[in-house]
């Protein structure tokens, strides 16, 4: 994986050059990013239906691993801006040629890309391709990471942030619990990462000693294994899929086992603050992680997080094609 | 499958709200819809190039069963209305990480479509997708049934029953005759109801009895087993596929003694009027339900079907998001 | 195959009417492709955004056989000159139910397609649906041949030749060298036609005689089986891709082999002129037929013929429209 010191996310302006991770986006990028996707939920809310602000720019959606729904928000967002969206699938094309993963993104940006929406199986392919591009002298070229192997998904992240502050305003007095499989998520320790850069007191992490990485209590939140301990008197309650494609042979108990544990319930929620929010970034396994209760339930801002997650894509392609 | 007493495809003003199936649709909708198309075949015959009625308006092609053409009529109709259009293939997407259908839905809504155009194995899909629409108070989003199992496919009758007044102008003088597999077609039942509905006086099926329904002479229909008999004097003749995929373990003839009882022969089309015309909706078996000399000849309608289909569909999308 | 005598790319006119291949495209044709992409760089390099030359108009991307790659200049290239474009793969679709090419192609047709771009894996079938649609008075709609089997794929060719021409300006004093898979390639044999119209004095084909179809000499051209022979002294040298996949059974030699003999380094290009170009279609396999350090030095230009590949298939797409 690429050494990041240098913030090749940051041109040298420091406006943002591409969005590989939230990890080491400062506080005030952050806020740009949310504070640039509060007018969008008009667009995404489909009041106002459409802006001219990327009209004429191709949005190539670079998917070496099948995402449908991934790819469909970005290609949403990118035609309520009026680009002009080329869908690649590319497990089945050059690549499978022997086509290496540069030749392929030379080949594109020669084709006059103005953006790369990338997603991997492999840690670290946008930032390859993101430094591959600035060691060539192509910045400007800009590289969304929509979701890296385990490692990024910064969108995922940003709309999450989105979704706290729209409910819940101020960040710096809120208790925050994420729940389920730290391990595997994409998107967890962004999420931990994100909160804490935009001055979260007290989050929390509830999980299984499986779940959790090695590492989790340096990353500065409250390690719980309990989940009626970790849940007293928190506003926010963000429930992370149960990743089975993903655990490698993992030592699991059953979705039964996993349920009576770490699923939540209405019983288990009502410990929570009275006007604590449910976050959960789909697909959901019912019955597993979260009970159909409490996701259709009116502590649930799960589908409006679907709906926040277009404008803040909205909003970073459009900061991307004016830096 | 859903109750449909309440007719779920009409709004409280008695517009059309989904467009689900032909059963049950009054007179004056099928009328309406014909109507409607008529000027659009201006755009679907290239006169006009496009029009902006539906600019703007996110059209989702939510295909869980492939179906590259009815795929492509609904992807050009909704772009000649300006729209934007996602495609879906939804087998290898969400579905396979075991979201359920009404998340997936949930989802899709949440992104603030407007449209749903639905092809689904399932019979009733569609019709589950709308109920739960209006359950969660998101009348504003509309569903068309782009086929669903064995049960509808209304923009294929509503087509036929177009290119029937385009060539026969009055429908209550006719005699059609439907030939072929009756029992396995997604689009005969509702081609029986349309055409009673709209006040043709003789509608036959020709078919061996093991390719009927049990209920078919409910339907209202003169049943023939013979074609000769069951052509003698028609003016309309609309040939069925002969659904290999989907017959399962059916007692079947082979394809030569098919096509020699029911085939259509230049030499059996003799039989029906001077004037009558041959609709086929297809792709076409050639040899096994239709002999190519009928398929491009004189009297088929074959290929102006395709074109009316484009302009039906775009007066049932700009319809919908009319109301 | 069909006959070509009567030249079926040509109307009565003496026009482009559709683009099937490169052989028997008279000079002025091919001079006047390149000329018309001339100013569709700007667009492609995107110093121009859009051009409304195609506002209207459906391009169906007609693709029986995968090739993201190809599918992709032409969406773009389309998409530039704002067309609405329809993305077909046909291997999963009604192909698979048993209908023939050219039910598929009337159906497309039917739905007023303005142009097909074509690719499939038999050779002559761009030709088949061309003379179909003449048979059938529908000359309106135009085809583009996007490869077909080892035959054509002739707006590779006219790039090739754009991207000569850009960096040499006069054909007419040159030496250029073809180098290895003559015998599968795709645009080999069109590349020579092309040269030698538009008045390259010495075109050399360097490969083994395993790579050489038997008819080569026929072509005029001076074949050379050393490439440090055929090398000396040559303007532009113009890689082909081994294609392993194409290659039934052939007694191949062993890749580190071929590298050794027709692989291109910098020690065999320096026999060439100091400022002879190299050219690559794509995909490569770099250390096989081509060396890292010759794909990526100063004198390659592969990454400007794929810009200029956009221009072209611009330049195409207008003249046939237009037409």
């Amino acid at each position: 994986m690429p050494n990041h010191n240098h913030n090749p996310q940051l041109n040298p302006h420091g406006e943002l050059q591409h969005l590989l991770t939230i990890e080491g986006l400062p506080r005030e990028i952050l806020s740009a990013i949310l504070d640039t996707a509060a007018p969008f939920t008009e667009v995404a809310e489909r009041e106002v239906k459409k802006l001219p602000l990327l009209r004429g720019k191709s949005v190539f959606n670079l998917f070496f691993e099948n995402s449908t729904r991934t790819r469909t928000t970005f290609e949403i967002a990118a035609k309520r801006l009026s680009a002009d969206v080329i869908n690649l699938n590319i497990n089945t094309s050059s690549a499978s040629k022997g086509e290496s993963l540069l030749d392929t993104v030379d080949n594109l940006a020669a084709m006059q890309a103005d953006m790369f929406v990338v997603r991997h199986a492999s840690s670290g392919a946008p930032f390859l391709i993101a430094e591959h591009l600035a060691a060539t002298q192509r910045d400007h070229i800009h590289v969304v990471n929509a979701g890296d192997g385990r490692h990024a998904h910064p969108t995922q992240g940003l709309l999450d942030m989105y979704t706290i502050r729209h409910y819940k305003r101020d960040f710096t007095r809120l208790t925050v619990a994420i729940v389920g499989d730290i391990l595997h998520s994409r998107v967890a320790r962004s999420q931990i990462h994100a909160l804490i850069t935009l001055g979260v007191p007290e989050v929390r992490v509830i999980a299984p000693k499986t779940l959790l990485p090695s590492d989790v209590e340096r990353l500065g939140v409250r390690v719980f294994h309990d989940m009626n301990e970790g849940l007293r008197g928190v506003d926010v309650v963000m429930m992370l899929r149960l990743q089975n494609e993903r655990m490698n042979g993992a030592l699991l108990p059953s979705p039964q086992e996993y349920f009576k544990s770490y699923g939540l319930t209405a019983e288990k929620l009502a410990l929570a603050k009275p006007d604590a929010i449910v976050m959960h970034p789909g697909p959901m396994n019912r019955g597993v992680e979260i009970d159909s209760a409490v996701a259709d339930g009116s502590h649930s801002v799960i589908l409006p997080q679907v709906t926040f997650g277009i404008a803040v894509r909205m909003a970073v392609m459009s900061m991307l094609a004016g830096s």
